[in-house]
């Protein structure tokens, strides 16, 4: 059986520390039904989880389906004149947030309460309620959504709602949007009034196109707004592969500034005619390309090319024609194992036995002499991720085993002890496509490629 | 002669890179006077600089007065009915921005057009030009402050303006605040207009309490946004220092590990009773410190203790009683000597006299073999000094004397080659205070408390 994240056997000094110290936070989502929402909570849950902070989404509509189960849901339900689903619905909301509050009382970080709260009587309540907590802050986010194709998109999706379970979807989306239009009726965005109240906000527009922060405090108020920021929803692909086959891969030690060898020149010279048949460079896109310049100081185009500062995967990028812009970043480096760097396994077991058992035991905090440990390499990557939600053009990274593993359990969400024991290969290469819920995953090894079912956030 | 930021022989590959690819960016500033618009340019030009990009102000007021030296510009002249004295400014504008366009195109990566720009009209023509040039991009930053405290205080501010020479204060107050209804006449504030022609721009209110984004694009203008969001103007103050004297230092050898001498141990606890005198920690407050967790995953409180993950800086944080939360950060690890470590420059210049010596004649970008540079430096350090500008709680950070250089370098606002040349004795701890224009800076060493002057940004 997989550890799991809420496991207190793994959660060792660093991680509770970071989950005990300081306030706890809870985010009220609010918005019309299929503005984005849920899509927004999974999001920040997943990049908060992998910060280290536990995180949890509380949805208000599965349990008000399982609180009301005899009834049947349809726009009626919502009609703010039909006072006793009404009546109904504010108690839900209030159970979930009763809820919510003891699990952060219970070791949780991060609380998100998924519902419309729509109306300012809804919000005023869980307001007085969540001021009775002393250590507990919290914040409104309002997700608007005006651009008819997301929200065409939104509402189809929505077709996959318990609520639809077993209905026509024509008839599932005329009843979809009646209820829209009852919510429509009570609805009252957020603005004077919670800045009267001097609560903490913040409004999206059209999934990051414009934004409105309202008294934003904290570390973790903060690095959620800028998250959310950045984020977008084109198409667009990430490109994950290690570096080719080093000496040091090949004599069996780590970390290090080895060469490669020339299996792995081999790889190099492969991966440049995978990337050039992808994306093809026409002189006019070279010079266009410039158009979104990156943190490394790069350049952009259709495809950005990246590595880290070590030699193995500059080696790696060596094949690429010159008009792809490689941008070198030590953020990208392996993890550094300190005083271990260029030994064996067996050379670390026999020289230092007390550092390898400890870090055998907890990767996540374990460390050899002078070493980094994986809390720290997703630290230092946490500015390659936003970067990475903020571009919209493709990129592929060249990079290293640890560094890989941390990326892919950021884009899927994995547990992070899951995360250190994940099996990488070399000369593979991971295609990643961010989608609405989740992310679909590809990988390419010599000429096969092998696709992996998306994972589901749901 | 000190060399400047803008002497071309000094910005050799890396730094030419960063400003030659990708767009370069105009920020037109919007506001009343006395709204804060120039302290968000010079806030904003000394965190871009540090990054190494050139950037500058150009300031329309100043060109104005050189333009019509002739005429006296009290309040009439910026009455909407004064027909050639609108001519006049509006010329002036123009003039500005085909100074700036020029500026850029000779090698400048960031530019700040720091005017008014209150109307459409106004707006409209600066768009119009600068939307020629294919490979500028430009933003608009409106700073809006209705907080009467803050409003009296930049009113105040302005006597020391040249348009106020000579004039006694209570004429000159006057006078402003009467200019300043001749503003709001005409004055149209961002808005629907600019969203139309899909146009970026951020609103800042009352110096970051609330903001608005629209259409941020790009890496550059994203840190512009992200920086602001996180910026206040309230007192606190931050403590630096370096580690207590090491053994390597008492050896003269670089980098590695070493524990304090018995000297640094007497700074440790030196140390220790300078913030307990300054900031003692009474068990009420300890319980209320928690209130503001900080990215390191440690917690607040009326003094925050910030080390690196080194034992020279861990140790020097020894004798502070343990209700001080220290939270220590690889962030703020000494820059990296890669083979170096343990070395003494004598040592260097024996093994590796090449790297010796390119990495002397310009430490920015050069390195020890497998080392960081400065520029790698200010990297890490990003995220510290973000965090810096929203923390509003004192704060005590111990750490090295390459990151104290870039530190200091960050607040003060000092050309990054001077700053790789600046003396950052042991034993020393500077005050720093920020305020509206500048930092004010003092240093403890032993006991004796030395205050400069602050430098000052105008």
């Amino acid at each position: 059986m997989a550890l799991t994240r809420h496991d207190s056997s793994f959660y060792t000094d660093y991680l509770e520390r970071r989950n005990e110290i300081g306030p706890k936070l809870v985010i009220f989502m609010v918005g019309l039904p299929a503005r984005g929402k849920s899509y927004i909570s999974h999001k920040l849950r997943r990049f908060l989880s992998w910060m280290g902070f536990r995180t949890k989404i509380f949805n208000v509509g599965n349990r008000r389906r399982v609180a009301d189960a005899a009834t049947t849901h349809d726009a009626t339900f919502f009609d703010p004149n039909n006072a006793r689903a009404r009546e109904l619905r504010e108690q839900v909301a209030l159970d979930t947030l009763e809820e919510l509050i003891s699990w952060l009382k219970s070791g949780g970080k991060v609380a998100i309460h998924d519902a419309t709260n729509s109306t300012r009587v809804r919000r005023e309540a869980l307001i007085h309620r969540v001021s009775q907590e002393p250590n507990i802050s919290f914040m409104f986010m309002e997700s608007i959504c005006t651009d008819p194709i997301i929200l065409e998109t939104n509402i189809r999706m929505k077709l996959n709602s318990p609520d639809y379970r077993n209905m026509d979807p024509e008839t599932a989306i005329a009843d979809f949007k009646a209820r829209t239009n009852n919510y429509e009726k009570a609805y009252e965005p957020l603005g004077d009034v919670e800045e009267k109240l001097d609560v903490s906000y913040v409004k999206v527009f059209n999934v990051g196109k414009k934004s409105i922060a309202y008294n934003v405090r904290g570390y973790l108020m903060s690095q959620c707004v800028f998250f959310l920021g950045n984020m977008h929803i084109a198409d667009r692909v990430i490109y994950l592969t290690r570096h080719g086959e080093s000496e040091y891969n090949r004599e069996g030690k780590i970390g290090g500034d080895p060469p490669l060898t020339d299996q792995g020149r081999k790889f190099a010279a492969a991966l440049a005619r995978f990337a050039q048949e992808r994306h093809p460079i026409a002189p006019a896109c070279a010079e266009k390309s410039k158009a979104d310049a990156t943190f490394g100081g790069g350049g952009g185009g259709q495809l950005q090319l990246w590595t880290s500062k070590l030699r193995r995967t500059v080696e790696t990028a060596h094949f690429f024609d010159e008009q792809y812009e490689v941008t070198t970043m030590r953020f990208l480096n392996e993890i550094y194992s300190g005083l271990c760097e260029g030994m064996t396994y067996d050379d670390i077991k026999k020289v230092y036995p007390e550092e390898y058992r400890t870090r055998q035991a907890n990767k996540l905090i374990g460390r050899y002499p002078g070493g980094e440990n994986y809390m720290d390499v997703i630290e230092r990557l946490r500015p390659v991720v936003v970067e990475l939600e903020r571009l919209s053009t493709d990129v592929l990274i060249i990079t290293h085993n640890v560094v890989m593993r941390t990326l892919l359990a950021y884009f899927t969400g994995m547990d992070l002890l899951e995360m250190t024991l994940l099996d990488v290969p070399l000369h593979t290469v991971y295609c990643l496509k961010p989608k609405p819920y989740g992310v679909e995953i590809a990988y390419q090894r010599g000429v096969v490629v092998i696709c992996i079912t998306p994972p589901s956030e749901h």
